[in-house]
Formats: C-alpha cells, sequence, structure tokens
C-alpha cells in the first residue's frame, strides 16, 4: 500500500508540473500576442493622427493651391489612407490571435487548478487582467484617434462646401465677363 | 517603411514561437495526464478483478465453511469492495483532469493554427487522438471487468439462493428428528 501511495502521489505530482508548464507557456503567448496587438494599435493611431494632420493642412490651403499642388497633396493623403486601412488589418489580425491566447490562458488555469497547481492558476489569471487591461488602454487611444478623424471628416465636408460655395460666386462673379469677352 | 516590415514579421515570429511552445507543453500536460489516467484505469480494474475472484472463491465453497470462516471471507470482501470504490474515484478525478488537458490541446492547436504555427496546429492534433484511443483502449479493458463483475453478481444472486434453499431443506430435514427428540 505505501508503494502503491507513492505512485499515486507521483502522478499527482507530475500532472500539476505539467499544468505548471502550460501556464507558464500560455502566459509566455499571451504576453507577446498582447504586445504585438498592443505595437499594431499603436502603429495603426499614428497613422491615423497623421492621416488628421494631413487633411488639416489639405483643408487650411484649400483654395490657396494650384490644381497641381493640390493633386499631389491628394496622392500623400489616398497613400496614407491605404496604411491606416494596412495598420487597421494588422489589428485585427494581431486581435484575433490575441483572444485565443486569452482563451489558452483560461483553459490554462481551469486545467492547473484542477490538477492541483492553484498558485499558477492564479497567476495566470493575473496574467490575464493584467493584458486586459494593457490592451484596453491602447484601444482607448485608438478610439480617440478614430474620433478626431470622424471630426476631421465633418470639418472636411464643411469646408468643401465652403469652398464650392466660394467658388460658385466667383465663376457667377466671372461669369458676366467672360460672357461679355465671348460676346 | 522596410523597418517596419521586419518589425511586424519579428512580431509575428515571436508569437508563431510561443504558441509552438504552448502546443509542446499542453502535448506534455496531456500525456502526464493519460499516462495517469490509464494507469488509474489499470489499477481499478485489477481491483475488480481482484473482487470478482474473491466472490467466485466464496460462492465456490459456500456451504463448506464455519461460520468464521465465512466471516473472515467476508471481510476482506469488503475490504476489497472499498478498494474498487477508492479506485473508482481515483479514476473519475484523473478523467476530468484528462477531460481539460484534450481541450487544452484543443484550444492550444487552434492558437498555433491562427498564430501561423500550422505544424505544430497539427502535431497536436495528432497527440490528441492518440491520447484518446490509448483512453478508449484502457477503458474498453475496466469495462470488461465491469461487465464479469456483474456477472458474478447475479451468480451470486443465483448461488445464494441455490444455499438458502438447501438450508431451508436441511432445516425441514432435521425438524422432525429434533421434534422426536424433543418428544
Amino acid at each position: 500500500v505505501p508503494f502503491k501511495q507513492v505512485d499515486d502521489l507521483s502522478h499527482d505530482s507530475l500532472v500539476r508540473r505539467a499544468a505548471s508548464l502550460v501556464t507558464n507557456s500560455s502566459s509566455t503567448f499571451l504576453s507577446q500576442t498582447t504586445l504585438a496587438l498592443i505595437d499594431a494599435i499603436t502603429e495603426y493611431s499614428k497613422a491615423v493622427h497623421t492621416l488628421i494632420s494631413l487633411q488639416k493642412r489639405y483643408l487650411a490651403s484649400l483654395g490657396k493651391l494650384t490644381p497641381a499642388e493640390e493633386d499631389s497633396i491628394w496622392q500623400v493623403i489616398i497613400g496614407q489612407r491605404a496604411e491606416v486601412n494596412d495598420r487597421q488589418e494588422a489589428c485585427r489580425r494581431f486581435e484575433s490571435t490575441w483572444f485565443t491566447a486569452v482563451k489558452l490562458c483560461e483553459t490554462a488555469a481551469e486545467a492547473a487548478y484542477v490538477s492541483g497547481a492553484e498558485h499558477a492558476s492564479v497567476t495566470v489569471r493575473t496574467n490575464i487582467q493584467l493584458a486586459q487591461s494593457q490592451v484596453e488602454e491602447a484601444q482607448k487611444i485608438s478610439r480617440d484617434a478614430e474620433k478626431k478623424l470622424a471630426e476631421t471628416k465633418v470639418m472636411e465636408v464643411e469646408r468643401m462646401s465652403e469652398n464650392a460655395a466660394a467658388l460658385e460666386s466667383n465663376t457667377e462673379e466671372e461669369m458676366p465677363e467672360a460672357y461679355l469677352r465671348e460676346d
């Protein structure tokens, strides 16, 4: 009987150790995906801010540019929009990996708990919470950037219609002259 | 732009490596829990077979034993029944850990796949299948043992009622003699 007891204990302890290893590697995987996601969100936010400043510069110079200058600024803006889309796509990709990592850590925490590795279970749960708060922080920054971009869009529409109105009145004023010249 | 691309690639490769680590440790956890479960099932099956042979020996010797001998055999049988229950309890415990390990490996396989570590994903899925077939094999053996135990129970009931009938007819046969002596 004592031999069997030792045998039993050793199975338990091997299972417990293996469960601890899983929580360690799951935590590593979570922190890697968290870093990747936060970097992706940061790069995306930066790209959005660059787009905002480009659009603001364009709006500020509306009516003061030659069509060639306007066109070259538009090329830059279009390029930056593509950059924003690429960055957003990267965010989505890393976000899906990150969600899987969170799910994995939750399963690892459960496995550790069931195996009697309570400490490892608590550690991995703490890591999940930490990762979640870090990602939320980064997402707040990117949401702020998106809000500012939306505000710029509103500003753009206003300035464009102002400009169009100005152009129209210019055209109307110029019209008679041209008409006269033609005549 | 080339710098950013390298940065991106390195995140991807770090995530992929971390995912591979998780599949490795999950596979280790699965194999430890599989070994523990199979050992538990084997010990349980052995305990059931010991109980069966004890009960068969008891039935074979029915009517040939003194009450003291019968009592001591019963003590052994009761002890063995407790052993069987303990072993079954151990099976249930390791089975629940094992189910968690399978679930964990499935999540790890998914995480590896999402992270682009397809090879690691396939490996862990193969390990799941292997573990499942090993456990099924062991469970088949324990189910056979349980079936035999149930058959012994039927045999026991039959022998007990035969014995009771024999005892009764003995008592009936002896009755007149005792009656005559009394008279």
